[in-house]
């Protein structure tokens, strides 16, 4: 696929009807491609790997569980891959059922191990007397409801929706308010064009010394860029070798941006380029100050360019 | 409890047979205590805030999956808890039937989708044929072997052993040499003495601004500190505030250690102390330059004393 | 002396009629002590620390000329001396002659190479055909035309006073506006009150290595500490020792100021503690942030210490 | 004049005999071009913005009596100069007289003010009865001397052999070891080639806040460049803004270099280039690492270039 081919084939983590599903239709217009769930986060970055599929939508971290390590670790290894978007989506949580089941009619409720987790206070108020019994997905469990399986399952309207199953409860969360960020991946040809409010997303593996942290935030800092998340990764392989997993502000056609990565590239021993995407958790990036905007490298240069002319 | 005594009641992520049972006997002898399985993380944080239990042995971390984050926040928000030890537990699945089955025998799979995604492989080349089932915990999994319900179970050694199974395979991870950290908490008025090499956690929250985060670490690198751990938490509460948990080699009672963390306590929006500990993870503190170990703070104090007793 | 005892011999960099001798009557009333020049400024820093004089009043830097090594040096080597207080005297050049004198009356002029430097340009306005000669000091130059030997000095106004002269021009200087900072000196056991107000001196010897420089700032940094001077200095005798003379807003009384310094100790291969005392270049101190004030560092202290009670 | 052309006018801080004199020698040989003193560093460097002289040797600063402000400043300000060398000079007096003069005959004794401060001690072991005498420059004692003004003159060896002296006493300074270092300063278009052991000088001009001094140095420090020398500069025209002279190791040339002095002129109020010039105080700059050499900083722009490639 050329960079100037926009992707046709979108894989997601599936099966139909996760959340993912759900980021995807936000991201992408059904009408802009097929889509195809796979089974798992690995599963479905080895798709866009092998070029089965163009690009893929999985979970990278949750306000809730955290950041999620199979998309993480499988964005730093293997074959380079790139973020090109970003999507947020309220984890929404419904209690659903076949259509005309009351409440309490409700006998077994079935979902994935972490939606029974993030339900359990409100299933013990609503259904003191129920076990609830764990699935492979959230989807998973509406399915098996649709089937006659289970009375009710927790999962998302989507998926509600697509086994023909109807909301008993709504909002079921104990703590509203959780979101999960998605991303979607592409192969590392692909470099969305900046938009004023970018982020850019690395990997930068660092020797084990006093210090090692502080000198790659100094980049950013001397430079005046923000970081939106850091996160330290524990690496067994190759011991006393630390990496961090990082969002910056911009974009890395950015001057700035491009020459911390740049000078990350120099200092650090190993830097990998996740990609440069619109931010869309609904926040602006910080103004870039006079002194760290394009026009004040260019002018910059010119300044350095005219006094080594003269070598 | 008083902090001259030590615990004798600890809670810990049961249900009987998980690897956090497995954690605790490597952690504590039989001997020294009762042992209390609990639902859930919060569960387990709770039974010590209510006195209930006496310390609460939970995962922080694992090489896989991540940073656990019930832990992480359970341990950032509520009543002050502290780590006062770490345990590292090789994370090792066998696949467990009752006594006399083979492999050759087996069509029915369960276990905790984690521990599921850590063996897909495998089972995938061992039990083609077999879709695995989910289920709430790998000690769950264990139980219902036993009781009859599936052929065989992905789990802890400790969990085949407890409900009377025997590994039919061992060793069955797909990418050998996970690690899961776990933690046992105490109540906040406890704190470990120094053993030479330890370790401290924090959670400090920061404003939002470019460098904060530099300025946090700059703390640490004055004084000759290193991190072992940091990792951005998001808050969705309070907008444009962000918290770091992170782990720093030393022992609040080190002088060096300690005016870090008074430091921050000033320049930050908030600073929890979640403990000094004894590290466990089989590595030593880098040794601490002489200007400063503990006789070069007293020495400058003196100095500075002196100067300032002429006022 | 001690230290609550107030000096009443002052030595300053004579002879009569010098600027510091100008500096010495702002700082010190005439009533408060005796006065006793010195051919230079060794000889009055010996005269403090041989106990012959209680105080000593000589230049530190000058707008024009820069710093006055000789008393950089006289301080930053031998028997330890404090400065406890600073003067700022405009520079101010007179053309004195004996009363009666016209300007187209001077054939010769006369004073110390540099003030004929710093007037240079006016003389070969006002008198085209004087070639200037040089005395040992402007006041010396007052007192040979007092005494018939020139008709004219280029001297301080207190110069022309004291040897009976009247000043045949005003403002003599090419650059007015030209000041010199002197700094009254006493033994090492005197430190002036904090006032709000006040400046601290330094001089730190680092080892020579990158980066040296930018770690002594930033313990200045990190505690919010402006410097209003830094000066490296040449060190001949240590190849590859380096030394710094700075000022820095704050009293070693203050919390900040004080850690600061300790902190020095411990980092440095040597610091040397130049005095604390009010800050008199009719500029106010930048205000400390509430981050960096007593009242937070003796809140973190108390913070810190509950934690370490625990131990 | 063209960069190729080298220089063929030289002033030099005079008059003949001056210790400027003898470092233009060392410079430059003789037959390299014609050599015309000037009254004063003002006049030398005037002498080069007007297209007089093609080049002008002034002292920048000395181990005894700190730097020279008089260039220091010419070079700040003003038409743009450079510095194209740099000649290091012992300062070595003598005492020297006309041909047979015996030490025990000498009732009068000349020269500089600084001259005779920097051997006072030995002349009054010498010399205890004589009362030294000012002149306007060390070489017009000589010449003085030559005259038959004075029995003797503290000189440079130069002086005492162009007026035909004799040095009655060799190293006269109380503390031998004084050097003082000069710099030949050209038009603005002239950069010398790197060598591989250069220094670079500059003036960078700040707004007046906390850290700002630390931001420069954070320059120098992530690119690995060490300084080599760092002044403070009072500047009295525009309150609470501050200017910094440093010189740095390396070459402008140098990647590292060039992109610290375009990183100044993005962040500071104004940066004024002196010059790139071989290092001469016998002294090698340190090895650079790997990190930070020109290769380095060429693969990380291909490495950059190829990800902008794509947008």
């Amino acid at each position: 696929m050329s960079p100037s081919t926009p992707p046709t084939r979108f894989a997601y983590l599936g099966p139909e009807g996760t959340f993912a599903e759900a980021a995807l239709s936000i991201a992408v217009a059904s009408s802009e491609g097929a889509r195809y769930p796979q089974p798992s986060v690995p599963a479905a970055l080895a798709a866009v790997r092998s070029g089965d599929t163009d690009a893929a939508l999985v979970p990278l971290e949750n306000s809730v569980e955290g950041s999620v390590p199979a998309t993480m670790d499988g964005l730093a290894d293997g074959e380079p891959l790139v973020i090109t978007r970003e999507v947020f989506l309220d984890v929404v949580f419904v209690l659903a059922a076949r259509p005309g089941t009351e409440l309490s009619a409700v006998r077994s409720v079935a979902s994935h191990p972490h939606a029974l987790a993030q339900t359990a206070g409100r299933l013990a108020e609503l259904l003191p007397d129920v076990v609830p019994l764990p699935t492979s997905s959230t989807a998973a469990a509406a399915e098996a409801v649709a089937a006659g399986e289970y009375d009710a399952a927790v999962c998302a309207p989507i998926a509600a929706e697509r086994y023909g199953l109807v909301p008993v409860v709504e909002d079921l969360a104990d703590h509203p308010g959780a979101a999960t960020r998605f991303v979607l991946v592409e192969p590392a040809g692909v470099l969305p064009a900046p938009t004023g409010n970018d982020k850019t997303s690395l990997v930068v593996v660092v020797e084990d010394r006093t210090g090692a942290l502080l000198d790659v935030l100094r980049e950013f800092s001397v430079r005046d860029i923000s970081l939106t998340r850091i996160e330290s990764r524990p690496t067994r392989e190759r011991k006393w070798v630390y990496s961090f997993s990082l969002d910056c502000e911009g974009h890395v056609a950015d001057r700035r941006v491009g020459e911390a990565l740049a000078a990350l590239h120099r200092v650090c021993e190993d830097v990998r380029f996740l990609g440069s995407y619109p931010r869309a958790d609904g926040r602006q990036n910080r103004p870039v100050p006079a002194m760290a905007d394009d026009p004040a490298f260019a002018e910059a240069d010119a300044w350095l360019a005219a006094i080594r002319a003269r070598a």
